[in-house]
């Protein structure tokens, strides 16, 4: 066994932020200031946390942020109307509204209503579209920034078996639709597949966006799997079992300072993308 | 070794079609006849057949046909230009643009300057990410046709694993994503994927989408399982070997008369859908 190479996400993140702070000054210079729309719903504290946490991304940056807090019982219409609002303010770049929302609103018509020039988060169902096709400019973050980090560290997909563990919107899907574009051999496995420990055996790539901790074992890994982690439970608590898994694993994202930072900065980067798009 | 089924679209074709009759007599009483306008460029003539088919086939059920035969050296512009007056054309309910295109024509940015409410062939990128997620209303014909096909014959897809072979805009990508909807575990592979056979082995669905003769063998087939031949390639002949194929399949769709004709059938029936929509 060779050593386990800890894909660190903190370094990955830093690498981006370092490439957008000329684009920022460039942005600026011209008159622009990239600015991010968050809408947060109601008083979750874990979605709070991160709304603060992706706000305060940008303001150190130099990217505006717009924060929106409305309260628990905001209708699907007045969320609507919000987003109308910041669909058509030409001073906002991107927009993200953090799920979950409160139970009495449609969150899918929530996101389906943010305008895809400005869907830096990758939530609306075009965007999706976009990506899977092949010609998406934002993909959902967490899957861009998983492809981030197999780039950075140089970790082909091309012929490799992926295998994500996870059908989400904008986890699972997305993130085997980019694995495909990369020409992985993709398999999708979710709570109805049978036998997942003998596909997960298959995988020179695993990526865990099931959501629940530590669920997938190191003795179900193929020796010398890449394992990337999008899990991330109460506690900072991945999806993988992170000390078995690590001994079989070639390479992996531990949790936290995996994904989660470079999440973040892919938000970032959309941002200013979307800014220099005018 | 049981008998092999065979599932014979022609007979998934008609009970569409039967379905769709009394729908189109009640539109017609109402004073509105569905119609789907087909967009032919150039004179290939694999292209002209497939149109005249369609085109007919809508006749035959009292759809309104009304075809637009383009010139070889057509612009993308000028193609554009005639997409978006059948967009605004109200009498129009569906619009098909036979693939392929000639090559100077963008046929991605023609694609997708169709109407979403229009795409009944659901080639949009908007309509393959609302399908992916779940809530499309037209899927592309060939992936829908494979659906009804399994619906017929009562092969649940969920807990399985499907494997799919292709990963086009309109067939291997969405026919991945619906049965992933469909609760099974998919795997796509490509012509970048490794050991094809070891893959094809574990498949209980078996989705060929390759655009090859006789590409897959029998012997790579698990016993029992299921054969969906999307292929259709000169002199009518499938994806897979037949005689193989048959051997160890419990189904199999023949090449022609298993997914061709429900493909067609997919189409009226979305046309009507549209037309019921207004």
């Amino acid at each position: 066994m060779g050593k386990t190479q800890i894909l660190d996400g903190n370094v990955v993140s830093e690498a981006v932020k370092e490439e957008l702070k000329p684009r920022i000054e460039a942005l600026k210079e011209k008159g622009t200031v990239p600015c991010l729309a968050t809408i947060l719903v109601g008083e979750d504290p874990s979605s709070a946390t991160y709304v603060k946490m992706k706000g305060n991304a940008c303001e150190r940056l130099g990217i505006q942020s717009k924060r929106i807090h409305l309260a628990e019982d905001t209708t699907t219409e007045q969320l609507l109307k919000v987003i109308e609002e910041l669909n058509k303010d030409t001073a906002v770049h991107g927009i993200l509204l953090q799920h979950p929302v409160p139970k009495q609103i449609d969150e899918r018509k929530a996101f389906e209503a943010i305008a895809i020039e400005k869907d830096v988060d990758g939530v609306t169902s075009w965007g999706y579209g976009q990506t899977a096709l092949g010609f998406g400019i934002y993909p959902s973050c967490t899957p861009a920034a998983i492809m981030q980090i197999m780039n950075f560290y140089g970790i082909q997909a091309e012929g490799k078996h992926a295998v994500v563990i996870g059908r989400s919107p904008i986890l699972g899907k997305p993130v085997s639709a980019l694995l495909l574009n990369a020409n992985a051999t993709v398999t999708t496995c979710h709570s109805y597949t049978k036998n997942l420990p003998e596909i997960v055996a298959q995988a020179d790539i695993l990526v865990a966006a099931v959501g629940k901790p530590e669920f997938i074992k190191g003795e179900w890994l193929k020796e010398g799997a890449v394992v990337l982690d999008a899990g991330y439970n109460p506690g900072n608590i991945g999806d993988v079992e992170y000390e078995s898994c690590f001994k079989k694993a070639s390479a992996i994202t531990p949790v936290p300072g995996g994904v989660g930072p470079v999440t973040i900065s892919m938000l970032l980067k959309h941002t200013v993308d979307a800014a220099e798009r005018g």
